[in-house]
């Protein structure tokens, strides 16, 4: 049987569309988790408090465990604002900028997200910094790719987030695919895996061509026009063709045949894998879930430990 | 009054979402014109020739006047299939290529669209060819662009088209600002215009950084959150970042430096014109409906003058 009085804090990734709760012991330990799509999105309106405490109560929590939260519930929108840490920002400083939610029986905190307040390249992340924390540790020293709907690289010196991108890879695939004349050339329920042909085709092309991503997306519905292509493999292409583009564009930024640390979750993972190490990079991954879940205990441990 | 009897032939530009109409005496003077939104995809299962009839019979045209057609109404889900001419291709050459529907009373033709068949770029047109051949003649040289839902950039030598491109521009722009995170940053119905600080930075940052397209996409969101930026200024950036980046990736392909006929409408006209020049071209503009007509014309002319 689980052992509940082991129960050290409860850590929650509270992201736009997605909640996931992990019960920790005092090693980091996982004692028991529960998850559901009671993302940001779905809060709103209807409030936070009460999708937190049915999962706490679902997983046995023992009454005034901490709670530590990272992610979009403490966006502005969400929950309580946690407001931006500006980079250059130290991973181990953000437990001490926690947001505590007031009207809540136990110790609740929300940790901040980080900003780039450079005009000529503004920047936010909410979630992220705590997978960086996660998997580069309080002292590393990276770079970082994290796929997602708004993929972020991130440049990590001695523990410090000295400078992040984002791109909206993820989005542009999603509203490519549903929405605009590509959807004829997509099976949108069609998977693609890293050694696709066709992926690894239009992977090959943004090596060449960096700005093959927009000169050739076009050519992903002209060339089952032209019989050159079937349907089946759209979705790989314009696949190969986004991901492979913002690899070619963090090359231009960040410099080449470098070592990236990937944090990602399946099915992701290994298509950025793939791309990266056409593209020169040495890769190192690191599952997105766990850098989380690592990440929030870390923090916790500094909050509830001293 | 007008004078139909001097009736040469009816000229239309047949899109995908628009339909018009020219009646033209045999100098290629317009007698009288007419258009609607009856595109190609209004008229997908209720036919075409309907509504061809009645902008006939609107403008007055005389029984058995010709009537040359160009755009997606020759694709092989329009009403007739107007095989692609492959490149190179002679613009001089579409008329002897057009299509001639069989089951109408008068002669009803349409041009073909043309293709590139190459596996590593391939491209279609459909209704651009008739453009080029209006705007750059029978035996022009030229580097042309033409903005749009899909923006196309044209190689021409001696009046053979040797090399095209496709750029999404329109269809990103719009797809970011209606279906995407980008929605909450941008006033969908402000209209950008040339001389806009927010469209001039962008176009400057894509200028730098041709990739900015891609990195600088998320950023105008950001912005916004972090107080650089307004909302009503969205758009003139996102704007800025697409049609920079079509032109930063044009340079790549096409060189730097160059003159560019520019082949565009209002309002996009002014945009492209601006942001072609801040980045080396010289710009020589011709109207899209005018390249059409004059298109038209000068293939009605090969068909039925002999």
């Amino acid at each position: 049987m689980t052992d509940h009085s082991r129960s050290f804090c409860a850590a929650v990734d509270w992201g736009t569309s997605s909640f996931r709760l992990w019960l920790l012991d005092d090693e980091g330990t996982v004692i028991a988790s529960s998850s559901s799509n009671e993302g940001m999105m779905h809060c709103v309106g209807r409030g936070f408090a009460p999708v937190l405490d049915a999962h706490l109560a679902k997983v046995g929590t023992p009454a005034r465990t901490p709670v530590l939260i990272c992610g979009m519930a403490g966006a502005r929108q969400g929950w309580l604002e946690a407001p931006y840490m500006e980079v250059p920002a130290s991973l181990m400083a953000l437990s001490a900028q926690a947001a505590r939610v007031s009207n809540t029986e136990g110790d609740v905190r929300i940790l901040p997200g980080l900003s780039l307040n450079d005009p000529q390249a503004p920047n936010v992340m909410r979630g992220e910094e705590t997978q960086l924390l996660g998997a580069v540790g309080e002292n590393g020293n990276a770079l970082v790719c994290m796929p997602g709907t708004h993929s972020k690289w991130v440049k990590i010196e001695n523990g410090t987030v000295t400078h992040f991108s984002s791109f909206m890879t993820g989005e542009l695939f999603s509203l490519l695919t549903k929405h605009g004349i590509l959807r004829h050339a997509i099976e949108a329920d069609r998977a693609v895996s890293a050694d696709d042909a066709a992926f690894l085709s239009a992977l090959e092309r943004t090596t060449v061509q960096p700005h093959a991503a927009l000169s050739g997306l076009f050519g992903v519905r002209a060339a089952q026009l032209l019989g050159f292509e079937e349907r089946a493999d759209g979705g790989a292409q314009l696949s190969g063709l986004l991901i492979g583009g913002e690899i070619s564009a963090a090359r231009g930024l960040y410099g080449e045949g470098l070592d990236v640390i990937l944090i990602a979750s399946h099915p992701v993972d290994a298509l950025y894998r793939t791309a990266l190490e056409r593209q020169g990079f040495s890769v190192a991954l690191k599952d997105a879930g766990e850098a989380s879940r690592v990440g929030l205990f870390n923090s916790a441990k500094r909050i509830w430990s001293q």
